[in-house]
């Protein structure tokens, strides 16, 4: 369903800027899958807390994971309100102003209330999708978790259903009078490239790279 | 100062892995420093939002801004708590188990009260250390904001005092018995790189680079 609408309450709804929201499903999935990070946010007692956190996608859900000591896996579990914050910088964005310096990006911001996955096949499931975001084709290659291993975390889902993309994508805004200034103006695309893998050298795997890093590829990029 | 210290309360106490942690003013800003997007964290009636923006550090504090008529920036000038957090992905962590699986990163949250800068030469300067953080050496090349320019949109400032650190580095953890098995584990280095600059063309500048960007860097990097 690639014109499958997300669902636009009013936590989610862009307005400032509206021309650079977008609202489909299939937009979104697009940035989550590409990034590595989110910044998960809760609040405690009226004080705000964004915290990173590797993530996974599976399908309609964000997959999030963490020692069950942690307070915010804890608050999550607690049924506590969630943002989840995912964000792609492309590019830097040089105007003839310092007023129009800006950056190319894109971000997708999910509401909602988190629900911890207790089954441990399920959340067995679960950490397999987080593993294959961050390293595509690796759980083909690593060994699966046993149930003692799931039972030290707590493996979340929130659905990716109450969520906005936005995004600036283009070159510099400029004033009609700026045009004639003799600024270099333009835009310097961003990319995240990996290093040479450096095996950790203690165990008995020869040296060759495992077939997930042969190469290793966001998607998207 | 280097060994200066920062505010450690129980908001920003790292508990969970607490040899990960780092409380030094040199520490943060050295991440500050290098990362391009800020992750900003307000509470609305109980219901969290982050948003992504650029930010810029000017000395002991952090500056944001964004258009007067944004919800973020309303909220700040009203003097709602935030949570700014800061996160650079150093690599991809590979272990011969799923179950540690990581990733290696630095991060930094600041929680607080923003001020609204109202005084126009203040948030003149405050906008120049924004530009400043974007893209080094800038502000000696673009036109200076005008008041008009800086009456359309809010600079707030946020102290950078309690806040914390925490990062992980180093090669996958194990279980001993892992290591009998033929698995790749190790490190893959991530980096931020520039693709090729692309001038607007629209001017009258000619096409040779400006000094800002030979080449681009980042502190840090």
């Amino acid at each position: 369903m690639a014109d499958e609408q997300l669902t636009k309450s009013d936590a989610v709804t862009v307005r400032r800027k509206p021309e650079r929201a977008d609202y489909r499903r299939e937009t979104a999935n697009a940035i989550l899958d590409e990034a590595l990070v989110a910044h998960v946010g809760i609040s405690v007692d009226g004080q705000p807390f964004v915290i990173p956190m590797a993530f996974g996608r599976d399908g309609d859900r964000i997959i999030l994971h963490g020692s069950v000591a942690t307070r915010l896996l804890r608050e999550l579990d607690a049924g506590v309100r969630v943002c989840v914050t995912v964000t792609l910088v492309d590019a830097l964005v040089l105007a003839r102003s310092q007023f129009h310096t800006s950056m190319n990006y894109r971000s997708v911001v999910i509401v909602g209330t988190a629900r911890r996955i207790r089954d441990l096949d399920t959340a067995r499931r679960a950490m397999a999708a987080l593993v294959e975001h961050v390293v595509p084709g690796r759980t083909a290659e690593a060994r699966p978790p046993t149930d003692a291993e799931l039972r030290q975390i707590a493996v979340v889902e929130l659905p990716i259903d109450t969520a906005s993309v936005k995004m600036r994508t283009g070159g510099p805004i400029e004033e009609p009078e700026d045009m004639e200034l003799p600024i270099w103006a333009g835009v310097v695309p961003l990319r995240t490239t990996l290093g040479t893998p450096e095996p950790d050298g203690q165990g008995v795997a020869d040296a060759a790279l495992p077939p997930s890093l042969l190469p290793y590829r966001r998607p998207g990029s």
